[in-house]
C-alpha cells in the first residue's frame, strides 16, 4: 500500500531544522517531534505502507570518509523509503580529505544539485564545517564525526527508551565503556539530558573516561557493579579493540570481567532494565550472549528504530 | 510500456517457496513453474515491458561475502525490474564473518525490515544457517555458497536447455572441469535430475573429481573425447587457476588439450549439442574461441535467462 | 513537480546519435542541439522539476575501469533524474581487462538487456572497440578513454562558455597544463573548433606538450604570460603529480610560478575572462585560491552543467 505524504507532515508551529549535526541545544520539543514522526512512520510501515513519496525527486548523497556499512545502509533505506534517490559517494577511506580539498568536494557536490549530504568523517566538527561552507540549500546530516556526535544514534536511543519508559524524569541510565572516544555517548547524554532523565551514570576504565568538566550533568562511577545498581537502562558501548591496550586490562576476558554486562550484573539493575548497544556487539566483551539475546535486550529494536528516526530526520530537513 | 503485475502471478495450486537455498529435493513441477514464469517475463520484456511493479516497495539486499560482479548485477537488475529497491551491503571480503557475528549481521539487517537477502558466502551451508536463524519474514536466496549450491545458476541452465531441447528424457548432458569444487555442477546435477534427464556425465582431471558416492546418478568418464561423444549439451566449468597446481597438468595449454572444448571434440557430440558455460570463460582453457562464439554456443543466452530466472525466483518468494 | 518527457524531445529533423565516443567530426548543429537540450533541462530543474520520466524503465550501466567518483556520480545523477535505473559495475581497477576479456564482459552485460554503457578505461579507443563489438542495441557513452577523449567534458565546457560568451567567432581560449596526456584538452579543442572559436592557444611545459601536427588548428605558446594575454577563457588542466617529474620544474611551487593562474596573470587576460578547470583542482598548483573562488571562476558552473549535459546525451541516445 502506498500512501500520501500528507499525513506525515509535522504540525506547523515550529521552526524546521535545516541541518542535523549535533543534538546539543536541541530542545525536548524538537526531539519529541522527530520521535513522534518516526513512530508514525513505523506504524504506517507496520500497517503495510512500504514506501512514502515525501521525498520523491530528491537526492540524498552518502559521503562516508569512514567505512560504516550499517549506518550507511540505514540511511540509504530511510531515504529510499521516502522515495528519494540515493547516491553513495565513496571517497577513498585512506585520504582524510581535510580543509580546502573537503570544501571543494562539498561545492562540487552542491553544484550537482543535491538535497542532502549524509556525512561521516573521523575529524570532529566536519559536519559543521560543511554547513559553514555550504553555498546552496543542501542539508547536512551528521552520521558520526570523530568522537563528537552521532545525533541519529542519540535520537534512536531515546526513541527506544521512550517506548518502554516514557517517564524520563524517573530514569537512571548507565552508559558503560569507552566514553572518552565515543560520539554515541556524547549524543546519548545530550538526548537524555534534553528529555529530562533523572540521572546519567558514566562508567568505564579510567583511561577511557572523559573529564567531569565535559559532562557536568553526569555521575562518574568507577565500579560497574555499583553503576548498574538500580539502573533503568544500560547502554553498552562497543570496545574498539585497539583501545584495549590503553587500559590496564590485559585482554578482552579481563575487560568483560570488569565492565561486561552479564546476567549477574543485570540482576543488580532495576527490574526490566533496558539493555542497549549501538552495535555491532562484541559478544563476551561488552555483553554476554545470554543478555544480548535476552528478553530485556532492545538492541534490534534500536536498529529498527534507527531507520525510522532517519526517515523522520530526512522528512524534517527536506520535506516540503 | 509498464504493465500490471497481475498477469505474472503464478497459478494458485501450489505451496509457494519462501527461501531458495538449494535445488535439492525441489520437484520438477516447482522448477517448471519458475521457468515458465521466467519465460513469461522474458516474453513481456521482448514485447517492450521494461519494468513490472510486482515488488514495488520491497527491498532486496545483496549480501556478498565473496566478490561477484556478474551475479550481483544480475540479481540487482532482476530486483529493479520488478520495482524493488536494492541495497548492496558490501561486507569486507577479507572477513569470513562466521557464526555469531554472521547471525548478528543477519538480525541487524532483518531489524531494518528487508524483504529478501541474496547471499553469497564461501562457507557451504551459510544460506541454510541464515534461514535457521532468521527471525522475521525475510526470504533468503542463495547466490552461491562454497562448493555446495548455486540454485539460480542451475535453474537458468535447465531453462536454457529446455528452450532448445525440452525432451529431457532423451538427453545426455556432460559437465566438464573442476566438478569437485563446483557449486554450479552440484546445482546443475540436481536440476537436470529433477527434470528427468537421461544421462549426466561428469568429466575432469582426477584430483578435481568428486566421489561417485556423492553423485550416484551420474556417469563418471575420465576421457573427455569419450564423455562428449553423442552428448546433447556440454556444460564447461570455469577453471580456477589456483586449482591448476592440484592437477598433473603442467599448464593451461595442457588442460585445454585434455579437457578443452574445441571444434574437433564438439563434432563428436550429438548434432546441435548445446555449448554452455557459467562464465566468465577462459578462452583457450576450457573452451576454444571458435566454439564459444559459434552457433551452438548458448553462453549469452544463459546470461540473459539468468536475469529472468532471478526475477521469477524473487517474484515467487516475495510476490503478494 | 513531475513533468512529462514530451517537451524535452528534440526537434525531429536530425539523425539521432546512437553512441557518444568522441566529439571528433560532430557538427556544430549536433553540439548545439545537445546544449539546447541540456539548457532546457536545467531550466526545468530551476523551476522545480526534479525528475523526468524520459528514460523510465531503462537501465544505464556505469562500467569504470578507472576510479572516478565525480564523473561516475554525475552520470548516475543524470540517469536517475531521467527516471532510469543505474547499475555500478565495478570492475577491479587493477585489471586492465583488454581484448577478448573486455568483449566477453561487454557481451555478458548486453545479454542482461542494458540500454547504455557508460565506460571509462585507461586504454585509448576502448569505447570505439565496444561499439564495434556490441551486438545489441546498447548505446556506448565514453566517460574518458586514455588521453584521447572525454566528450561530455568537452560539451559541458562549451556549454559553460556559450552561456557567457555565445560569440565564439570572437573568442580566444587558452588551454594550459599537461595537454599531451589530456583527454579533456582533446575534447575541448574539438568542441571549440566545431563551435567556430577564433583562436585556441595551447600552453604548458615542453615535455607535456603534444605535437603541432596533432593540433594544426591551435596556436602553441610557450610562455603562459603571453598565452593568457587577451584570452576570453582559460581552461586550466589538472596536473597529475606523477607527471611533474617529467618536467624540468623541481616542484609544485615552480609549476605554479610558471603555469599557475593567479590574479596577476588573470589581469593580462581580456576583461571578464572565464576561468575554468575540469576539477578536482590543485589549489596553488594550477590555480590560485583567490582565482578559483573569484567572480570569474566558472568551475562550479561547469560541474552543474555537467549533469545536464549528461542528461541531454542520455536523452539523445536513449530517448524514444
Amino acid at each position: 500500500m502506498f500512501i500520501s505524504s500528507r499525513s506525515f507532515e509535522p504540525p506547523a508551529m515550529h521552526s524546521r531544522l535545516r541541518h542535523l549535526t549535533t543534538l546539543e541545544n536541541l530542545p525536548r520539543s524538537c526531539i519529541e517531534r522527530l520521535l513522534d514522526r518516526a513512530l508514525s512512520m513505523r506504524d504506517a510501515c507496520a500497517h503495510g505502507t512500504r514506501k512514502l513519496d515525501l521525498l520523491a525527486g530528491r537526492t540524498v548523497l552518502n559521503l562516508f570518509f569512514e567505512p560504516s556499512t550499517r549506518t550507511r545502509t540505514s540511511f540509504e533505506l530511510a531515504a529510499r523509503r521516502l522515495g528519494a534517490d540515493v547516491i553513495n559517494f565513496d571517497i577513498g577511506f585512506s585520504s582524510t580529505s581535510k580543509g580546502e580539498e573537503l570544501f571543494d568536494t562539498l561545492h562540487t557536490l552542491e553544484a550537482m544539485h543535491l538535497d542532502a549530504i549524509v556525512v561521516r568523517h573521523k575529524v570532529s566538527g566536519t559536519p559543521e564545517e560543511l554547513v559553514r561552507h555550504a553555498m546552496s540549500g543542501v542539508s547536512v546530516i551528521n552520521a558520526g564525526d570523530g568522537n563528537r556526535a552521532h545525533p541519529t544514534q542519540g535520537l534512536l536511543d531515546v526513541m527506544t527508551i521512550r517506548e518502554h519508559r516514557p517517564d524520563f524524569e524517573n530514569l537512571a541510565v548507565v552508559i558503560c565503556g569507552d566514553i572518552k572516544h565515543s560520539r554515541v555517548a556524547r549524543s546519548d547524554v545530550q538526548a537524555l539530558t534534553a528529555m529530562g532523565v533523572r540521572e546519567i551514570r558514566l562508567c568505564g576504565p579510567a583511561p577511557l573516561m572523559p573529564t567531569q568538566e565535559e559532562f557536568p550533568r553526569c555521575t562518574f562511577v568507577e565500579d560497574f557493579d555499583e553503576a548498574i545498581g538500580g539502573a533503568d537502562a544500560a547502554i553498552m558501548l562497543r570496545l574498539q579493540k585497539e583501545r584495549m591496550s590503553a587500559t590496564e586490562l590485559p585482554d578482552e576476558a579481563a575487560y568483560f570481567a570488569r565492565y561486561g554486562l552479564d546476567t549477574r550484573r543485570l540482576a543488580r539493575a532495576a527490574k526490566g532494565c533496558l539493555v542497549m548497544h549501538p552495535g555491532p556487539i562484541n559478544r563476551g566483551v561488552e555483553i554476554a550472549s545470554e543478555v544480548a539475546d535476552g528478553a530485556q535486550s532492545k538492541i534490534l529494536e534500536q536498529v529498527g528504530n534507527g531507520v525510522f528516526v532517519r526517515m523522520a530526520v530526512l522528512g524534517e530537513l527536506l520535506g516540503r
